[in-house]
C-alpha cells in the first residue's frame, strides 16, 4: 500500500507496536514536558504534536509535517505547534530545545533509519540538559539452527525454470537476511553485543566490532546467528523498553547473518567469535561476522545496501 | 524484503504467476524465435535472454542487466546475448530488433510500469513486421460493496489515540485502494472498460474516457468499483491471457474506487456511469469516476501517485 502518503500515514499510526511507547513516554511522563521546547523531527499528520501540546509542552517545532497538519494542529485546537514540511536540515530553529522526539531507528538500530539526521539536531539545538527520547538503543545476539530453510534458499539457484545459475549461490551466502525466525530455530540465549548511547554518541561510535560468547541450549547445529535490536526511554519515570525480537515480524525486522559451514555444537558448548558493524551511512553498513571453535575458524563479509 | 538486489530478482523469479507466462510465450512458440533479432528490456539476471537463446534467436540485446549476469551467460554457454546494465533510454542498438519482450504492466495496466520506455523502444528499434510480447492490455470494471470496511477505514479518523482527525476523511474518500477484494463482495460480472494494443498506441491513447453499465446481481449497496486488468500475448500459437483479478492478491493489484455516497440497488438494476483515465506519468494517473442512477448522479476524483 505505497501509492500514496495518506494510507503510509495511515499504516504507521495503525502499528501500535511503534507508536503506543511514544505516546506512553509523553502522556504518563508531563513532568518532563511541561513548559518545554520540544522538537519533533518526524511530525507526519501531527499526532505526537498534538499530544505534546495537551501535555504541557510550551512549544513544539515539528519537523517533515504532512500538508494536512495544519488543519489538524487547529481542529485540535493546538495553537504552540511551528509545522515545517522540511527536514531539520533545512531549517534554521530561533532557539535551542530542551527536548527531542525523533523515531531514529531503522532495522539494526540505524539502517534506513534518521540517525544522522538526530545526531546534528542534537549538536546544533538541544540544550545542555536537554533530554532525547529514545535515548538508547541495543543489539543483541543469538545463535540459530535454520539450515533447512537456508538450503532451501541455496538449492533454488540450481536450476531457475531450467536455467543454471549456481552463480548466484556464492553471492546470496553473503546476504543478510531481514527475516523473523521461529522460536525454536534459536539455539542460544541473547547476548549483548552493542550499545549506544543517543545523548552523546557520536557517528563514529555507530561502527563497532566486538566480541560475543553464546552457550548453546541443546545438541543441535549452528547455522548463523540473528541480531535484533531494542530501544529505550530511560529518562521517563518508568524507563520504557521496545524489544524488536527475534520471532515476532516487527516493523524493524531483524538480521540473519550465515556462517560459511554449519557449526556442529552439543548442549553447553560456548561459541566465541565477534561482530563488526560499519556505519558508512544510513543505506549502506558493512557487518564482519567472525566465529571461533577448536575446528572452525570463520569469518564472513556481509553489506545491508 | 527490500534490503538487496539478488533478493528482489530472487522474489520476482519465484513469482510463477510473473515468469511462467513470458516462458510459455517462449518456449512453446519457437517459431516465433528462430533466427530472430531480440531486444529484451528487463533482463535483471538474464533468465528470459538465455530462455530466448536456447529457443532458437539469432540476437539477443538485454537491457537493465544484473550486474551477475554476464557469468550466468556463460554457465549456460549463451554466446549470442549482448547484455547491457543501461535502459534502453541509455543506449544505442546497432540495428532494428524483430522482437521487443517487456514487462511494461503496472497496477491499472501503467502505473508504476514501463509503458514509456517500451513505446520509445517500439518507435526506434521495431521492423516493421515486427512483434511486441505481451501485446495487449484491457482494464475491466465490477460493482462492489464493501461498505463495513470503507466505514472503518473512515472511522479510523474520528480519535487517533484520542486525537481528532476527521480532517482526513475527506481525503482519504478519495484515495484509490490497491487492494484485492472477497469474491462475495462482487456485485456485478465484470466488463471491458478500456483496451490498449501496444503494437500501436500512442502515449495519448493510454489515457481515455470510457461509459459503463453493469447489472447488479442482488439485492445490495454498491459503494464504488473494482478495476482490475488482463494482459495478453496474442501472437502465440495459443494466445495466452493473463488476469489479475479483483479478488486474488497478484503483484499488480486492482484498485478499488469508492462514490461519495454508497448506491441502493436491487438485483437487475443496471448501473450506469464513465471511467476516465488521464495518464500523465508512469507515477502520477489522474481518475474520474462518474455514476448515474435515477436518484444519484456522483462524480468523485482520485488520483495515482
Amino acid at each position: 500500500m505505497d501509492c500514496n502518503n495518506f494510507l503510509n500515514d495511515e499504516d504507521i499510526l495503525k502499528d501500535q507496536n511503534r507508536i503506543q511507547p511514544f505516546l506512553n513516554a509523553i502522556t504518563r511522563n508531563k513532568h518532563l514536558f511541561k513548559d518545554k521546547v520540544i522538537l519533533d523531527l518526524n511530525a507526519g499528520l501531527g499526532l505526537i504534536p498534538v499530544i505534546l501540546s495537551r501535555s504541557g509542552a510550551k512549544q513544539v517545532f515539528a519537523m517533515k509535517s504532512h500538508d494536512h497538519a495544519q488543519k489538524i494542529m487547529e481542529q485540535n485546537n493546538v495553537n504552540n505547534v511551528t509545522l515545517h514540511k522540511k527536514s531539520i536540515k533545512e531549517v534554521e530553529l530561533e532557539c535551542k530545545v530542551d527536548i527531542i522526539i525523533s523515531a531514529w531507528m531503522g532495522n539494526l538500530l540505524f539502517y534506513r533509519g534518521n540517525i544522522q539526521e538526530l545526531i546534528a539536531a542534537r549538536d546544533k539545538y538541544l540544550n545542555k540538559d536537554g533530554l532525547i527520547l529514545p535515548d538508547k538503543g541495543q543489539l543483541l545476539l543469538q545463535s540459530i539452527e535454520d539450515g533447512e530453510y537456508r538450503e532451501q534458499k541455496l538449492t533454488f539457484w540450481d536450476s531457475v525454470y531450467g536455467v543454471n545459475m549456481k552463480w548466484m549461490k556464492r553471492w546470496v551466502k553473503h546476504e543478510p537476511l531481514l527475516e523473523s525466525i521461529r522460536q525454536d530455530q534459536l539455539n542460544s540465549d541473547p547476548v549483548l553485543i552493542y550499545e549506544v548511547d543517543l545523548m552523546k554518541c557520536t557517528l563514529e561510535d555507530l561502527s563497532f566490532s566486538n566480541s560475543y560468547q553464546v552457550q548453546i541450549n541443546r545438541q543441535d547445529f549452528v547455522t548463523g546467528v540473528i541480531v535484533w535490536m531494542k530501544y529505550s526511554f530511560t529518562f521517563t519515570h518508568l524507563p520504557i523498553d521496545v524489544i524488536m525480537g527475534p520471532s515476532k515480524s516487527p516493523f524493524w525486522k531483524p538480521v540473519i547473518l550465515y556462517f560459511n559451514e554449519e557449526i556442529p555444537a552439543s548442549k553447553g558448548d560456548k561459541l566465541k567469535g565477534s561482530l563488526a558493524m560499519k556505519f558508512i551511512s544510513e543505506d549502506l553498513i558493512d557487518l564482519k561476522l567472525s566465529v571461533h571453535t577448536k575446528q572452525y575458524h570463520q569469518i564472513q563479509y556481509f553489506r545491508l545496501n
